[in-house]
């Protein structure tokens, strides 16, 4: 007995390529597949490639994201057809993909690179909105937050992550990681302001933080003991204390997943693959 | 017979209030309400303050906006409930519409002010995304356009709208406005950038354009214009010399719905309602 068609598909030359996407997590599951009647961002580029003729494609993402968390500088590496130029792969698979995933750019997948752990720096934005109501443009990138904030107290609080932290205590009970001594290498509060050339209102703060890597949860923790001490719920001396401690504040809690999106990925110098 | 809910509901004392208000028009067809089962910002006011009590209210908007376009500064004349403060009409209003229709500010309308006919200036901002693929979190917001725009020729392209113009030839079949001969106060195209602050890029041109009214489809027709120019389609002088002798260039087709705004409206000196 043969499955031609069946084995013909998995014969099927592919080469492994690295994608630069960028997608509205509002819609899915998360980035990582659970079963096929769940929407996730990797079913939807398993399909894609599907499409394309690859079956079994191995996936894997510089940078989880959870169920409504976005991104704009997100970085996978998937299995797709050989043969096809690089820009002929970016726009079949954008034609493949559904309209809030988009791949921006496309590079081949050194040997041995994994887009995980060759990561040495994920930068990440946390928008939060204490004026109501949240604009409605924004509603699904944007937490509300009930709470005045006090634009030093907010400042002082989100640099004060600035540092090496046990941060068991700021994850997810579900979280994997063995490793939870981590170094936050930045992390700053930007205020609301007007975009003075287009006149555009972001009544929003961004709190961007940078690190080689993250615990699951771990930003929407901070953006919540941020909230905490920029409210005056909570002392930044006692922020301070915690983190020393490798303790979580009580009144610390988890902000919406909305106002989470992965922004960048850097690399070892000389060794970005789309450069 | 007497009908006592019916009149009690029409004789329920109400007062007429203006409402800044902001909303993503991806859902909606249009502003003006069409009939009770098609969706637009009209019916939505109006079943909101419906569920207030008010019926038959009357409405009246600064301006008009169709299908897809939004509002960040759109200002509407609503009859709502007498007896409520301001701050708990915004708060009853903002929890019985739509999530994607949000009411920023109220204030008490002045006698005989028409939020049209009082507007002295409109800005509309038109976002266009010369780079594929289109962010996919704007990609209800920003309309992608298949050109090279020259960075010169497009600014340029703006800046020669600015003046006083017929423009019986730059609106929709379906205008109905009497007076075409209007001026046009401001037209800058301003290039994509990376936002320095928070690092996240923004790759589309903003068309920020600001005159007393506009006729039915005009930005969008403006906005074909200057992508026309920047990508070298037609010749700068061309559209000067269309402009003053009120023709409009047969290469200008008009750009989608969804890239255009409604940033906001301003009144006459001293009479500004909110302030």
């Amino acid at each position: 007995m043969t499955e031609p068609e069946e084995s013909s598909a998995r014969r099927r030359p592919h080469r492994r390529l690295l994608l630069r996407v960028e997608y509205d997590g509002t819609r899915y599951h998360g980035l990582q597949r659970q079963d096929h009647t769940t929407l996730t961002i990797q079913q939807a580029f398993e399909d894609a490639a599907g499409r394309l003729g690859v079956t079994d494609c191995r996936f894997a993402a510089s940078g989880r994201t959870d169920s409504g968390v976005h991104a704009t500088g997100q970085v996978i590496a998937l299995d797709l057809p050989a043969g096809m130029s690089l820009h002929r792969v970016t726009g079949a698979m954008n034609a493949l993909l559904p309209a809030d995933i988009r791949v921006r750019e496309t590079a081949p997948c050194p040997p041995d690179f994994s887009p995980r752990f060759d990561a040495r720096q994920r930068t990440y934005l946390y928008r939060l909105c204490a004026l109501e109501p949240v604009p409605p443009l924004e509603r699904h990138r944007v937490a509300f937050i009930k709470a005045a904030l006090d634009p030093d107290r907010t400042r002082e609080a989100a640099r004060a992550f600035v540092g090496r932290w046990e941060l068991d205590a700021w994850r997810s009970s579900i979280c994997q990681a063995t490793r939870t001594l981590l170094t936050i290498d930045e992390c700053e509060a930007l205020p609301p302001r007007r975009d003075e050339r287009t006149g555009e209102d972001q009544p929003w703060w961004t709190i961007r933080v940078r690190a080689r890597s993250f615990l699951h949860h771990q930003v929407r923790f901070m953006a919540g003991a941020v909230v905490a001490c920029g409210s005056g719920k909570l002392p930044i001396e006692e922020l301070r204390a915690a983190l020393a401690e490798g303790r979580r504040p009580v009144c610390v809690t988890k902000l919406p997943a909305r106002g989470l999106c992965l922004l960048r990925v850097d690399w070892e110098p000389g060794v970005d693959p789309f450069r």
